[in-house]
């Protein structure tokens, strides 16, 4: 498990430039592989035929992961970890469908899930002309922000109006390109098929970004449209037999981010403001969520899910940590930098038009740091204050124009927000309390009592008071008054005696004034001299390249091999013997305890059945669920993890030792016909 | 394996002072163990009888490692790679025993090996103050050394002649103290049981020094006396369950060398000079191994067990090197070493006796630098030459009076001597002449052409040549010329025209010269300045400390556990699931490959059986086939190696990363029983 995509946890996507590539190293958009790279390299063509029937059976789940369809029934494999809060959100004390799994063993059995969307990618296209067209004659960053802004929203909404696709216009190469990706979009998605999560997630925090790995960390959802199962030969076929060891496969999936391309400047500050900050806010948030969990099992049972998602995010910021902190990493990075550097000085017009970009990057993270308290202690951690909160600017927001708005309101994205606003996720408001509680102790201790957020949250109370105070009379965890307050627009909102809604317009002024600072001295001189970094990349290195993540759609290549290890090395695949060898070694205690049926039906299963195995595809968080997929376009394996090596990958890829995990198609067939009874959900797979 | 006392493959041991201990850290002579630090941690109580069974229990062994007698009848368990030599020499192109292993199911089938010593420690005993005595009024270092040299000469021989056992003195504490150690001694050991070479080494030379592990590596001898198995009470209680994770056990063996109370200087030494030659002659005495092999299949089964030891070397001093190069390491030492060397000078009376201890070994190490070419490389790697040089120097060393004679030479240490001499083991003449082409031309390269040694070696020829013209007409293949070279003294000696007598005789002025020199420049002053130190350690931290490893019997405590290991935690065992995972998932690719037995027989195994695990206990090379011992004082474990984390342990122990891997009591039962059909074994080893 584990490589959910980051940003989905915590806001922190950033999305630059690119590297000339070496190794299997690449993220590659689908509108420009490395076809004749791939042809030197292992003699084999990717063609349209192959590209577009790989493209249309991928998919993107707005719970921060990918996924495949696998059946012309529209089965859907993913991860069981990017299904986790699905299923979740559908448990209650007495179905617990995470400790116990879950499988619908007929059509009417599948459950419905609350606020999952899933996304195909139908189209793409370069829309740089139009974005460049409307920005040129900017007078400085904060018009040309708005001014990008404005185009951007337009192309979109005017793409929505014509095709009926989610639309969204995404900047590539650090905004040397932008492209306008049209969706096809399901909402109504069903859960078929889960193990237990211990079978999912065998060997818990410790063995997440880690390998020799044993987790069959699957799950089936089926996408439903107009109450039917939909029917298309956009599939993967199953292929249980997976990939020999040395071939050549791809994995096609959507990488939340990287920052590969980041200058140094802005690197210094993740590693010197942003990890510091993230780890100290995570590992408080684990802790409050861990004292609750302490309370009853009822309580452990609702906080499973944000644990998990918690402890994911800690394990991988602390590996990315460490990898920057290794002088190996930042030396490389400044070496790359004074070469890309010395390129563009060389040559006066890059340099009169370009060269500045450095600089210009760095004085805005220098400023970003001197709010940075702000930045990060600024947080509640309640679904129910985050709720208000949008509830409020949606309902401001709306009566803006279009170009005007903040991110995330514009037309074309209001369907998908409002499917989340009136998810009918169950919303547990002790849990809630005590999460807010946690929070507000850390923010007045880092942010301070003086703080204006801090002052008026608290305002006067302790930490725990004001968290009741709010979370306690609100009615806001009911859907229905979601809807009725944006339906019912500004004048309902500000109506409203809810105290959350009541707090939440208290702090909007100083959220909207934060966004504004953020806006006008960090994002818009980062974006203008990111433009002018990613053209001058392109001046310097040319285009045969690929963007840094933005959790769209991208294509890598590898093979499947082993890798040196702790002073060994690591197999290209492990077998379910070792699943219970590991288990047996720790004495089948947690995290490493085995499920019932796993206990009592081993010897039913054939041991020497490959359960995971690694590549060294270029793949980073988000790409959780996505498909390994062989040279004929079969599916051969499920991505859910990168190894530990691979955490510093937001930043270099090091094609030696970076390898991407994932689930073996011959366990998820021996599982789910020996040990779960769904041999028709395999006959369903292999066409049978 | 793996931890072969590095001192028999390559002369390099130390052996100076100690540390104050923590953690479950210490490397404890009997005559001074722990007993109230474990009291207080363990509530264990080591009493005089306990100690004095588990000291009469455990053997050393001259190949480089460490055993216990497990039956009343002699038998005495080691590891495979300590008794691979013996099985090696005792092997022919017909019956390979290391690639098929060996049992001899009755007692006429045993096989005596060829040149085996089995030392058991009877008694020690403190003769510091007769040493210092002696050497009190020594004018300078060299004097001293002299009179040292002398004084214990006399002890050893005071000691055989009166008490007939092997007698040694040896320096502890960096020469703080002098101890006779008192050895009975056995030739007559016969091989009774060893497994496939790949059932004891599987994972080859990756896995080697590292873990999780699934190593057999068990061999069963048994010693002799007069004709007859030894019949004693002096065993260890065959425990077939082992000691449950979390327990308190201890290791009893014979530790080779360790530098953890080197100076700075020192360990520069060991770091810019030591490894990075050593290291150049172990690639390429490797390299000629390999491709001695390459030409047959016989050759490749003669070179096997020297380039099994070669690598094991590359490995372990590959990884004390990483580990040196590791700035948290030398910026460990040198506070330790600042903070010491503070305590000193902080005191008048220490710093005008002690203090100049440190400078006058730093210039002792910059001397040595000066002529390691020369040391390092006036080798040929020839048993034969080696052979020949003993012969010119024992027939010239005898005359002298016992305490002049170089160090191996003293009466005391005759015996053992001419068992090695003598051994009937046999010589691969092409080995010889493949071995020795490749050493000269390192030899040629490194030291030069007008080197005295390289010059007198290569009379003109080339390496290939000179090696041949020695090694084929020799007939020191034949341990009776030996012998009777031995038996004529320095007149047949003088008078013997076979080749590699007439090159020893050429090549001994130049390597007494570059003895002596090393003595007067730089044993003695090391040893001087070392002894200086030790007082100094006492007088500063006590005495309540262990000495540096000397290849003498040590007991060191500890509890099964895992530990964390990149990124994950290891489990403290691990089971035969877990052989077949790692087979499965290298596709039974060598050396991950299985001995037919294990393949066709597994359905016979309980796979849940514990094979490897892991304690915290302090061992080091040497420690090899010590026994893993519980509270009860019974076997539950075999030690045969140290995991990647615990090679820099020659100068630091890390308690939380560093541990000892050991062969289970289980799997030895199971495999025994099951696979091997020793029943009979079992039954002697359970007294049934």
């Amino acid at each position: 498990m584990a490589i959910l995509n980051r940003c989905s946890v915590l806001i922190l996507c950033g999305g630059l430039l690119s590297f000339p590539s070496s190794a299997d190293e690449g993220l590659w958009t689908f509108d420009n592989p490395p076809v004749k790279l791939i042809q030197e390299k292992y003699h084999f063509t990717l063609t349209k035929e192959w590209l577009d029937h790989v493209r249309l059976s991928s998919v993107r789940l707005n719970d921060g992961g990918s996924g495949s369809f696998i059946s012309p029934h529209g089965l859907l494999l993913t991860n069981h970890h990017v299904a986790r809060g699905q299923l979740q959100k559908s448990s209650t004390a007495e179905h617990d469908y995470i400790q116990n799994g879950f499988y619908a063993a007929t059509p009417d059995q599948e459950i419905k899930s609350p606020d999952l969307e899933v996304d195909v990618l139908m189209s793409t296209e370069d829309v740089t002309a139009r974005v460049e067209a409307a920005t040129r004659n900017a007078q400085n960053p904060e018009q040309q922000f708005a001014e990008r802004k404005k185009i951007i929203a337009a192309i979109e909404r005017e793409s929505l109006d014509k095709t009926g696709l989610r639309s969204d216009v995404i900047a590539l190469y650090q905004g040397g390109e932008y492209w306008l990706y049209r969706y096809k979009k399901y909402t109504d998605i069903r859960i078929v098929f889960a193990p237990e999560q211990q079978t999912a997630f065998f060997g818990g925090d410790p063995d997440n970004f880690t390998y020799p790995r044993y987790d069959l960390d699957m799950a089936l959802l089926r996408v439903y449209e107009n109450g039917q199962p939909i029917h298309s030969a956009n599939y993967l076929k199953w292929n249980p037999k997976g990939a020999p060891d040395g071939d050549l496969v791809f994995v096609s999936g959507n990488p939340g981010s990287t920052e590969r391309l980041d200058t140094v400047s802005q690197i210094e500050y993740q590693r010197d403001t942003a990890f510091p900050n993230l780890l100290n806010i995570l590992r408080h948030r684990i802790e409050a969520l861990q004292k609750f969990s302490a309370t009853s099992e009822e309580h452990a049972r609702q906080a499973a899910s944000q644990i998990f998602n918690l402890q994911n995010s800690v394990k991988a910021i602390d590996g990315e940590e460490k990898g920057l902190k290794d002088p190996h990493v930042m030396d490389t990075k400044r070496a790359d930098e004074e070469k890309f550097k010395a390129a563009v000085t060389q040559n006066p017009q890059l340099k009169s038009e370009y060269g500045n970009g450095w600089d210009e990057i760095a004085e805005a993270e220098r400023k970003a740091a001197t709010r940075a308290k702000e930045v990060y202690y600024h947080g509640v951690d309640s679904s129910l204050a985050n709720l208000a909160a949008t509830i409020v600017e949606y309902v401001a927001e709306i009566k803006k124009p279009d170009g005007e708005r903040l991110p995330g309101f514009h037309d074309a994205q209001l369907d998908s927000l409002r499917f989340q606003l009136f998810s009918p996720a169950p919303i547990y408001k002790q849990m809630e309390t005590a999460r807010m509680t946690g929070a507000l102790l850390l923010d007045l201790s880092e942010a301070g009592a003086g703080d204006a957020f801090v002052r008026t949250v608290l305002d006067g109370r302790t930490p725990h008071d004001a968290a009741v105070a709010t979370i306690e009379p609100t009615k806001l965890d009911d859907p229905a008054l979601r809807k009725q307050l944006i339906e019912g627009g500004e004048a309902a909102v500000a109506a409203s005696a809810d105290p959350e809604i009541v707090l939440a317009r208290k702090l909007d002024p100083i959220r909207r004034e934060m966004i504004k600072w953020q806006e006008d001295n960090v994002q818009s001189v980062e974006q203008r001299a990111g433009e002018k970094l990613g053209k001058a990349r392109f001046a310097v290195y040319g285009r045969s390249t690929y963007p840094d993540a933005t959790f769209t759609l991208r294509l890598s290549y590898g093979t499947i091999k082993g890798y040196p290890m702790n002073g060994t090395i690591a197999p290209p695949k492990t077998t379910l013997y070792g699943l219970y060898d590991r288990a047996a070694g720790f004495n089948y205690q947690a995290p490493f305890n085995l499920a019932a049926r796993w206990r009592e039906a081993a010897h039913t299963l054939d041991l020497a059945t490959p359960i995971n195995f690694v590549t060294d595809n270029d793949i980073i968080g988000g790409n959780s669920g996505s498909p390994v997929i062989d040279k004929n376009g079969e599916i051969v394996g499920l991505i859910f993890d990168g190894n530990i090596e691979s955490l510093v990958g937001d930043f270099i890829f090091d094609g030696e030792t970076n390898r991407a995990v994932a689930v073996h198609t011959a366990a998820m067939t021996e599982a789910l016909r020996k040990l779960y009874g769904a041999q028709k959900l395999i006959d369903e797979m292999l066409g049978n």
